[in-house]
Parts: C-alpha cells; sequence; structure tokens
C-alpha cells in the first residue's frame, strides 16, 4: 500500500471536519488528485464522468465511475464492494442520456435527495453539464460550493507524501540531467522530450527508481516561442544562439517535485544573463522568506524587491502550491505566491517557486520546488540555477 | 502553418452553419481540442480557464486566456491582434475573483450580453462555476446548449488530417514494436513505458520524425490489473505467465492515431488465447462492415455477432470516433460503435475500433484506428493482432 488506513482515515476526518463546519452531509469531488487523496483511486478514466463521495456520518467514502473502470477501484482502493458503483455503459457519450442520471438515482437510493450537498463547483470534470443534471432533479437538496475544500486539506503534507516528493525530486533531477546532456543544435526538441520522458518515466541508474506520467505536460520551447508559458515540443531544431526554456514534473505514486531551467546554445546576449542573474537573486530572497508564519505576501514581496532593484516586470503569480495532482495541473490550487496573498506558510508546506519571465520575443525560467520546515526551507531537489550553456 | 488559412476558414463556416441551424448567434468552446481546430492555438494552457469564441457576423474566432498565455496564441494562430484577450493574472486561483469575470466584461464589450450564446455544456473544463459566472451576470443573454456542435463539424476528416493521423499510425506501430522488443520477466513496467515514451515522442529510425503527447495516457495493465480498463504503468515487474493489455497513441499535430495490444509473458492459456482468436474474428467482421452508408450498429451487430457465436460478452462499446485531442481524451465524443447507434459511417471518418474484453481477474486489449474510405475501410497502422507472446 502506498499510504496506510490509518493515513486516508486521518484525511477523511479532516475533509469530514470542514464539511462539519460549512454544514455540508454529502460532499462530492470530481477532481482526480482528491478522489486520490481520499481513496487512493488511481486511474486514467476522468475522461469520463467519476467521483467519489464522502457521507458525513459515514466511515468510508463512495467511488463512482465508468463500470469497465470499477475494478480498478476495486484494484487500487480499499473501499468495501458494496461503495463501488459502476454506471452502466449506455449512459457514456449518448446524449441526452448521461451518467449523472445515474448519479441521482445513486442519490435519491441512499436518502441524499434532501440534504446539504457539497459539490467543488470549480473542478476539472466538474461540468455544467453535471451540476444542472444535479439542482434539476435534487430540487429538495441544497447545494453548497465545497471548490477546495479538500485541496486545503492537502495544504499540509505528511512525512509519507514529503518522501514521495522528494522520490519525484530525485528523478526530475536526472530528467534535467537528460535534457542538459541532449540539447544540441541540430537536435530537434521531439526527439530531446523523447529522452526526457525515458527519464522521468523509466528512470535511470540515477534515479533507482521509475516514475509516472505527470498532471502537466512537458514544457520545452525556444528562441520566441519562449516568450509564452506553456507552448510544448515539436519538430523544431535546436539553433545556435537561441535560449530554450523546460519544465519538468518528476512524479512518484501521483505526488510531484516540479523544476524549471534554462538552456542557452551559444553565448547568450546579457539581456537574458542578467535577467536569469536577477531572477535566481530573487528566488534566494523569496528562499529566505519562506518559514512558518510568513505569509505567501512576504514570499513575494523579497522575489519583487529585486525585480524592481533591476527594473524588472513580472505580472504572473512566482509560485503555487504542489504535491498530488493528475492532468491537467499538478498546483494544488492553494496557495500562490503573490502580493497581498495573506496565507500563512506551515511545516510542511510545499509549493513550486515558479520564477519564468515571460518577455515580449523570448523567456527564461527557473523554479525550486520547495519545502517549508519547522525553522525554514529545503529544496525537493538540488540542480544548480544557472543559466545552462551549451556550447 | 499546419493547415492552411483556407481549411480554417472552411472550418468556421461549417461551425458558422450549425449555428445558425441552432440560433446560436456566439459560440464559446473551452474544449482545447475544438479551440485548436478553429484556431490552431496549441499549448498545455488548459489548467485554467481560456476558450475560443466565434461570433457569427465575424470573420475570425476570438482567443481569451490567461495574460502570460497570450503569447502562445500570437505564435501558433493567425488571429489578429484584437482577438487576443489575455486576463490579468490576479484572477488566477484567487477566489472569489474568477477569470469568467473577465469573460463576462467581455461579452459586455462586445455587445454580446442580450444574444443567444451557445455554450457546450458537458464540454471539458467548462466547470459549474464558469457557467455560472455567465448566465447570474448575463441576464439578458439566452443560453443554448452547443455541446458537441463542433465536434460534429470535426466528424469527417480533410486529406490533411487524415495524413497527420497516418503520421501518427507510424510512430504508434513503432511504440508498439519498443512494447515488444522491452518487455521480459523481471523489468519493471516503468522502463518499458519510459522507452515507449522515447520512441512516440523521439521517434526512431523507423519513424523518420518525433511526436507528441497524447491525449490519453498511456494505459499499461498486467495480470489482475488488466481487468481493469484505464490502470497506467508503475514500478510493478512483468511476470511470467500473465497477460499485458498495452494501449498507446501516435500523435502528430494533434491528430491520434490509437493502438491497442496484448502481451502474455510464457505460455498462454487457453482463456485468454482463445478469446483473443474471437476478439480478433469480431474485429474482421465488423471492419466487414465498416463503409459508407452503414450505420455504427451495424459494424456493432457484425461484432457482437462473433462474440455471441462463442460465448463471450462485452458490455462496454467497441470503438469511438478519434482525431484531434488533448487531455484527458483522444476521442472525439461523436459516433460510438454500439448497438441501435443510427449514426452513419461517411468516407473519411475516423474511429478507433476498441475491443478491450475485461473480466473478472484478467484482461485483453486488441484494436484498431480506422478511416473509412469511398467503399470500406483502411487501417491507420498496421500491426499484426495476434497475441504477442514473449518466451
Amino acid at each position: 500500500m502506498i499510504f496506510s488506513q490509518e493515513e486516508f482515515n486521518s484525511r477523511i476526518k479532516k475533509v469530514k471536519d470542514s464539511m462539519n463546519k460549512k454544514g455540508i452531509e454529502i460532499l462530492l469531488t470530481t477532481d482526480p488528485s482528491n478522489m486520490n487523496y481520499l481513496t487512493g483511486y488511481d486511474g486514467w478514466s476522468f475522461y469520463v464522468p467519476q467521483g467519489v463521495i464522502v457521507a458525513i456520518d459515514e466511515e468510508q467514502p463512495y467511488w463512482f465511475g465508468r463500470k469497465q473502470d470499477s475494478n480498478g477501484a476495486r484494484i487500487t482502493t480499499h473501499l468495501k464492494e458494496e461503495n463501488i458503483f459502476g454506471y452502466p455503459e449506455n449512459l457514456i457519450q449518448s446524449p441526452p442520456l448521461h451518467p449523472y442520471d445515474f448519479v441521482v438515482q445513486m442519490f435519491r437510493d441512499k436518502k441524499w435527495s434532501d440534504k446539504n450537498i457539497g459539490v467543488e463547483m470549480d473542478s476539472y470534470y466538474y461540468t455544467a453539464e453535471n451540476h444542472k443534471r444535479l439542482i434539476d432533479n435534487l430540487t429538495n437538496a441544497k447545494f453548497i460550493n465545497a471548490h477546495l475544500l479538500i485541496n486545503w486539506v492537502r495544504y499540509i503534507k505528511s512525512e509519507n507524501e514529503i518522501k514521495y516528493m522528494k522520490d519525484a525530486g530525485i528523478l526530475v533531477k536526472a530528467g534535467m540531467q537528460t535534457a542538459y546532456d541532449s540539447i544540441k543544435e541540430g537536435v530537434k526538441q521531439s526527439t530531446v522530450a523523447g529522452k526526457i520522458q525515458n527519464t522521468l518515466i523509466g528512470g535511470n541508474d540515477s534515479t533507482q527508481m521509475g516514475g509516472e506520467y505527470a498532471g502537466l505536460g512537458l514544457i520545452l520551447a525556444s528562441g520566441k516561442s519562449a516568450s509564452a508559458s506553456h507552448l510544448t515540443p515539436s519538430e523544431k531544431k535546436f539553433e545556435n544562439n537561441e535560449g530554450t526554456i523546460i519544465e519538468l514534473g518528476g512524479v512518484k505514486h501521483r505526488y510531484h517535485c516540479a523544476l524549471s531551467r534554462t538552456v542557452y546554445i551559444g553565448k547568450p546576449d546579457l539581456k537574458i544573463s542578467d535577467t536569469l542573474k536577477a531572477t535566481n537573486e530573487g528566488i534566494e530572497r523569496a528562499l529566505e522568506k519562506t518559514k512558518p508564519g510568513n505569509a505567501c505576501h512576504d514570499v513575494a514581496v523579497a522575489f519583487w524587491s529585486v525585480l524592481e532593484k533591476y527594473g524588472l516586470e513580472k505580472e504572473s503569480r512566482a509560485g503555487y502550491s504542489i504535491g498530488l495532482g493528475y492532468p491537467p495541473d499538478w498546483g494544488e490550487h492553494t496557495l500562490s505566491i503573490r502580493k497581498n496573498e495573506k496565507t500563512l506558510l506551515e511545516p510542511n508546506v510545499t509549493y513550486h517557486l515558479m520564477c519564468g519571465m515571460w518577455m515580449d520575443t523570448w523567456g527564461l525560467e527557473l523554479s525550486e520546488s520547495v519545502r517549508v520546515t519547522e525553522s525554514g526551507y529545503e529544496l525537493l531537489t538540488s540542480v544548480p540555477r544557472d543559466l545552462h550553456i551549451v556550447n
């Protein structure tokens, strides 16, 4: 088992405490990360409706999903057989029929249809149609927005979670080394991307373990394309005198360690090397402010004070909580590193200090995955923050 | 350019024809596949709200997204500068603020707030919250469910789209060969998965090209785990006398060719080899019925008639439309191969004939990506459909 039953029980207890505070009797989550967090369920089945339901007065959550995926719930969770609900195949992509017709009936059968029902209004895979089917049919229920309720329970990591994130750190370090070793003038981006994935997923001698697919896809873009934050590798060849941004995630048991670096082929112009140095100085100041009791605001002020000193501008936030994730994201949607954000750092909070500088016609990236310790911070992987130069 | 401006214009014209039929003046899509189809936009930015809007009386669509991603729209689309709307960073994951506050204002500024607005109620990334922000604030608009409107325009592929799917077929064939070459007793699943991704994305001598990340993750599961349809590779080692299901996607310019096969280490018992033979016979009968004018029902009846002959049961559908895709899916959500589905096959319709047989404690998979031709069918890749045996 990846986590003990005690750890799952503790998670469910904390979620129930939050439900109580919000007056929620039945909580429905569709975010695959939250589903995994509460039950261990793990499968690439989130392209069809599925969810986990917590009833405040019942010990175990319920899983529902497509019938052909219910064996996946039997294999990856310890839910009792009677808590696994597979809906029939005729509801799949067959409008006007819909899997939420089944969910509505499940709520009725369980006598939940007049309860206070928490739904994650803005979660991945909770579509407008899902919600409409519930509210149109469960007219005696009271619906309460429980978006991020479970995410905030995930805010502080357990020792086991930290352990898996450090394993992910070993994988991402090896992945970045593969990038460094394979980026050369005339080589295709796709060739490098394939090798990076081989390292991140297959592992190598330096990792002594394999990894998994990441919540966020591999970002790799060169030259002008590096001015955009989320372009992905193509068959374009690496060119001399071009910078390349790379953002990778190592993953162990769905826990992530993200890392961004910038590679330059040739002799970098001052614009990119100076900006990278300033960004790194900002990261150092931000890390110094990373300790329990400080707010995200404090970290942000420290980072931007350096940018301001050098006359640099960056509109986007400089980081976000990271941990458990499934596509499309590895961010946990709780803290963000930006000014005026009052969220407090606590021991075993983990975040991705992500300092992308996306300019008009070029860009650079530098980031660290960070754990807040009892007195400060710890990096979850160790790769020098220099501009990596390929000659 | 991956597609000509004429091809984009033709797509937009067909979408506007459908909008006219449904009385839709403004169409909002959030499905990354539909966004790409109408504009070419390509980036892993769908983890934050973004969309493409078609106004019935305007030539070009609009793109909106996070400001730091708007350079991605400038680079990957030919949209005019004034059709690219980047929303400010303070709206990102900062409730009660929300990116759809910006979208609401955009609708007001454009004088669309009293129009007939089409929204894809059940599309990926169109959350209940997105919809609520629109309907609560644009109270003079009439909202019309336009779910699948664009998907049905995508139903028949152009020659260029077919070309990219055949390129994807070259990649997936090489990827499956890598699986066959690397699966051995005692090897970790993750090691094999890394090598497969290296081939699918990086290409090799046999492909002479690289590929891209797939809309559906790599499915690989052995033994009892093969009884579930969507489990992903772990560090588990391959064992003797175990079957492994593998489902892969080759991808070129976001167009997919999917392929599933089953590998057995050792001497397979009759249960698996006989079931595979029967499934293959079903595939052959289904392919014979794949031609213009036949309905999905006809293909399904042909497939299930073989299963019935052998006393086999399969509840899940035997296929679905495939083509353009982003995580979490490569299916296009139009046709499904199942009984009583009346959708007609037409030339250049493409579908994944996916015959997974997920039993109580074991499973097998066998599939083909298929193009409907003028008179019959064509496979998009060529890999023998035998049970692949590793000794």
